[in-house]
């Protein structure tokens, strides 16, 4: 009964965390494997595909992240459950960098920079928080306790998501059907979208130019903190030249690390982060495997399985 | 029954919102008052010292905005009713003031505009929410209503006020007994005192050195959004230099505007805006100003009074 941590530049860190978080637990760190029949359980985020599928009695497959992406694009993947990674200190993590995004562009804080390097004593008029709607695209736990800390700020919400879905003190819009009424309605586009092959590449110039022009804001903004591979950072960089979008903050890129010569990195209105809005925890992460392995050996149902069919 | 504008740049902004609010107001900006009899209201923000003075039939003043500092200076100021501007639209900004800046601070984001300036893809660690407190200076209106968002994002809470105060989900501590109590425990330290006699240059490098080294971050922090009577400027800054203090946003300054030879400008751990924090919205300065004089007409009791004794 042994657990092998794979495809994580931090398997070192985890193993260390599981062995604090149960002394019992047997751990082995690809590439690691004396003896492949001996893993039941894994601790994954992005393995070389086909390496799971050298494990003939691996049992559970626990994702070291939110997202599962980078697991289901194995097509050798085990046919064994995977659950992804849903934790308070993640998700407070997130919700932090959503808020502190959201309030950098609505304060318009990269113009405030500019006056200051410039040294220009000058007022720079800013909506009030109620004049914008924060529109949220996927309400799992993420947007949804992204939502609850963003109602106290003073914004109006709004949530898109693929299936019809109720979430309090959210104006809930879904499916493709619903998609253009909520770019209508949204200031400031916050994505926290699952990966899949509905989703990729979903976000072009052109959904981007549907968004609501806000009061006062020189134009909408965007948010991504969900997958590089929802965004062509072309485009996004054509709605930020053509004035149709006034600023973004971007987490995740299509390639990562993104190359030091891409036009991302130097664009005065991109805020760029390295991928780090909400980092798992080693602790949290370890605590986590510790309980779903426990349920998977006594048969338990296992909470935030993923559902293949619809990919995360 | 005549109202006087006087002492705003914005003057004539507010007198159109007046006459939009109300259009039965007689309104004069200064130095426009041919009959100073006739005046018996005065909506003021820094009137020059001793024109309030020469207004026989005074009977109230508003303040344009929430601190009364800039009237109370003024030893000829007559003895009629003050009030502050209390606002819901003023409040909401300075919750959103407020909150980007605890947020920009704890998500490090002075380092990671530096990392993506010099296209660093690197990890940089960051506390979760609930590892840091943020301290507020003043639990008025402002600090009670900041306390209430910055909750729903994880944050500890540690108030200071001069005499005892209970508020909801607030470490609260009073008076010079309590304060470096209140330090000892404070990782972020948001300063929205009124400007009085006693708080003048309470901020140094003395009492920043007690404030409480955060986890993770490379020290505490300060937001000064009150008074820039508060603090000591040369304090803040050798506080940073010897890495005392890890960064500051500073809204408001001794000097206003901030001279453009001042080192504060071009210092890389602070964040400087131009006393933007909470604008004073010029339609609800209307709306406040004929409701308070449609009281002070009818007799009826003044909310947001001034207790000039206290000095706020």
């Amino acid at each position: 009964m042994t657990t092998l941590i794979i495809g994580s530049e931090r398997a070192s860190t985890f193993a260390q965390g599981v062995r604090d978080a149960d002394p019992s637990f047997n751990i082995r760190t690809w590439p690691d494997v004396p003896d492949p029949k001996a893993i039941r359980y894994a601790l994954a985020w992005g393995p070389p595909p086909g390496e799971l599928a050298k494990l003939p009695n691996l049992q559970l497959i626990v994702s070291v992240g939110a997202g599962v992406d980078h697991l289901l694009k194995d097509p050798s993947l085990p046919g064994v459950p995977v659950v992804r990674f849903v934790d308070e200190d993640l998700t407070g993590r997130m919700v932090s960098y959503v808020a502190a995004n959201v309030l950098y562009h609505h304060r318009r804080m990269i113009e405030l920079r500019e006056k200051q390097a410039a040294r220009t004593w000058e007022y720079l008029a800013e909506p009030a928080a109620h004049e914008l709607t924060v529109g949220i695209m996927g309400l799992g736990v993420l947007g949804q306790a992204c939502a609850k800390a963003l109602g106290p700020l003073g914004y109006k919400l709004a949530g898109w998501t693929r299936g019809p879905k109720e979430v309090a003190n959210v104006k809930c819009f879904a499916g493709s059907a619903g998609l253009d009424a909520f770019l209508g309605e949204t200031d400031i586009l916050v994505v926290l979208l699952p990966l899949t092959p509905d989703t990729r590449g979903i976000i072009t110039r052109k959904l981007l130019s549907k968004l609501h022009r806000p009061a006062i804001l020189p134009g909408p903004v965007l948010i991504n903190a969900g997958r590089g591979g929802l965004q062509s950072e072309d485009g996004i960089i054509a709605s930020l030249d053509a004035g149709e979008l006034y600023a973004a903050s971007l987490d995740v890129f299509s390639t990562e690390p993104l190359p030091a010569s891409h036009a991302v990195w130097a664009h005065k209105r991109i805020l760029l982060t390295p991928h780090i809005a909400a980092e798992s925890d080693p602790r949290a992460i370890a605590r986590y495997l510790v309980a779903q392995v426990g349920r998977s050996k006594r048969g338990e149902p296992l909470p935030n399985l993923v559902d293949r069919a619809r990919g995360y």
